[in-house]
């Protein structure tokens, strides 16, 4: 089977791709063949892969090629991030947008042509959840929570998920999307999403780095590992449309912590005088957003496909050293 | 000020207009001038009125020249209807999608350059709401309840109402998106919209002719008269941000009703002769839409800002006796 992930070259893209390069088949076929679309060049280690492809540029201008390509099933995972949607509006309609469309509308020509329609995996987010005056945000936001986005991240996310469930209805697609919580720990860089800190709080110390909190000890949030959310994506790849259960999108598990928790966590892992490299201070545009995010989330759904969160935050900073042992500075902090 | 009406020709916009020159004032404002846009003209006595022009195209074509002209308010409701949109998904996509996404586009160019952001009325409908087999519809649909549309015009609609909320919250625009009940009952032929029955059933027979309901007597959905809409229209056009509360789409007042009570208050109000001409044969693929759809709604922020559902099924009959009175031939079957 050939398989598209676009974002591919993004972390959970690129870590997606491992894992299913690792595995060698998903829903029961042999991988031959996995592209990985991207305005980045995908790392080393997959361009390397003789099963692996590389296409750089922007989605949208890849998706008029793909009516002419077959593609058993689709990771859609590329993406503007919530501060640069927030900050440049046109990106994020483009990016978040008229690229899904894009991108749908490619798979709808190949069903009218006559092609079995592609199964296609759509990245949502938590962040379609958010506080209205005319709608209180439950303390756990739930598959049937009703979504009101807070910002165009969200919002575009939540219209995606429309359109990938009416798509599916018609028959062009097999879609099923599902809602990632914030992914933590992240390797690398910030980015530009609201949500970087919740990386960059752990990140930062173990690399034996400060790092700066914009948000208070108080503030509480859904996340999920790297390793769990791929597990995920590949789950509700496999499941079958009953399994997967309607065409709703679906909370993928999150791991409700305060911010306090995680460095709670981090000391307990790493040490105090880890911990104590992060401090405090305010940032009011990034804490605004994250005042309208979920406090927490449940994934009945998810759970009856047998996803569930981890077990303790301690388990996802143990991840991200395990992933990082051998690396020449990412755990300086632990030395 | 100056009001744009799309789909100012149609039924609902058109009686709008009306209503508005006949008021002769928006929430405090003198209306010196009524632009009505659509792709068919708009009734003669529209035109002939010195404050009223009239545009004849698609809104698409229209948008572009829309970035250089200024409009206090907008009312929204060009629309494929939701039969066509099952019919021709490009057409659903381009009439309900693009052209409210260009609409949006001119009025967030105008507040770009200055402008204050124009307020928008948007006529979205009960058809975001459906059956998923995640999530079970109530009997009642509430503003709060969660949209899971099961037809393309109610998924396009439901992604409007969420680019207006964004674009609100971005300061673009004043948006505020009402859910309509169906109206009824509409005068003049059926149209491509799968509740269409739901006028023919009162409107034939009362003008003496046959008409078959393709739905079973134990059907149920909530209705509203045309007048009332264009209030309701009016009235969330005229409500204050903080009574209009968020920025969700609200729900319109529908009177819950079943064929059979329509069917009885047809016989009260016209007589048994005029009842008997309606027969019931079955349309599988109108039952099927319409099984889809809400049996009853509520309007909890309706009634907040002083919008009720008619009293009874007879009061809605009574209206259109009432505007079709002179009439040569509307009312043949009351002789």
């Amino acid at each position: 089977m050939k398989i598209l992930i676009t974002g591919g070259a993004g972390f959970v893209g690129a870590r997606l791709a491992r894992s299913l390069l690792a595995r060698g088949t998903l829903a029961g076929k042999a991988i031959e063949r996995i592209v990985l679309s991207d305005q980045a060049a995908a790392p080393a280690d997959l361009l390397a892969h003789a099963r692996v492809e590389g296409r750089v540029g922007p989605l949208l201008a890849h998706c008029e090629a793909l009516r002419e390509e077959a593609f058993d099933g689709i990771f859609h995972l590329a993406s503007a991030v919530s501060g640069e949607c927030e900050a440049d509006f046109d990106l994020g309609l483009r990016s978040n947008l008229d690229s899904t469309r894009a991108l749908l509308d490619a798979l709808r020509a190949r069903a009218n042509a006559g092609a079995a329609p592609a199964r296609l995996v759509f990245s949502s987010s938590v962040a379609v959840y958010g506080p209205d005056a005319a709608v209180p945000m439950p303390a756990r936001v739930a598959d049937e929570t009703l979504p009101t986005p807070q910002t165009s991240y969200g919002t575009q996310k939540l219209i995606c998920e429309h359109l990938i469930a009416d798509y599916t209805r018609k028959g062009y697609i097999d879609g099923r999307a599902a809602r990632l919580m914030t992914v933590t720990v992240r390797p690398g860089r910030p980015n530009g999403a609201a949500s970087s800190f919740f990386s960059g709080i752990i990140r930062e110390p173990l690399a034996g780095t400060e790092a700066v909190c914009p948000v208070s000890p108080e503030v509480s949030h859904p996340v999920s590992s790297p390793q769990r959310t791929v597990e995920g994506l590949i789950a509700v790849y496999e499941a079958s449309r009953e399994a997967f259960c309607g065409r709703t999108a679906m909370n993928l598990p999150g791991l409700n912590v305060t911010v306090a928790q995680m460095l709670a966590a981090l000391e307990a892992v790493a040490g105090a005088k880890v911990r104590a490299l992060v401090r405090f201070e305010r940032d009011e545009r990034i804490a605004g957003i994250v005042a309208n995010w979920p406090k927490g989330a449940t994934a009945g759904r998810a759970a009856r496909i047998g996803l569930l969160p981890e077990a303790s935050f301690e388990d996802i900073i143990r991840q991200y050293i395990a992933d990082h042992t051998g690396h020449p500075t990412a755990l300086k902090g632990l030395a």
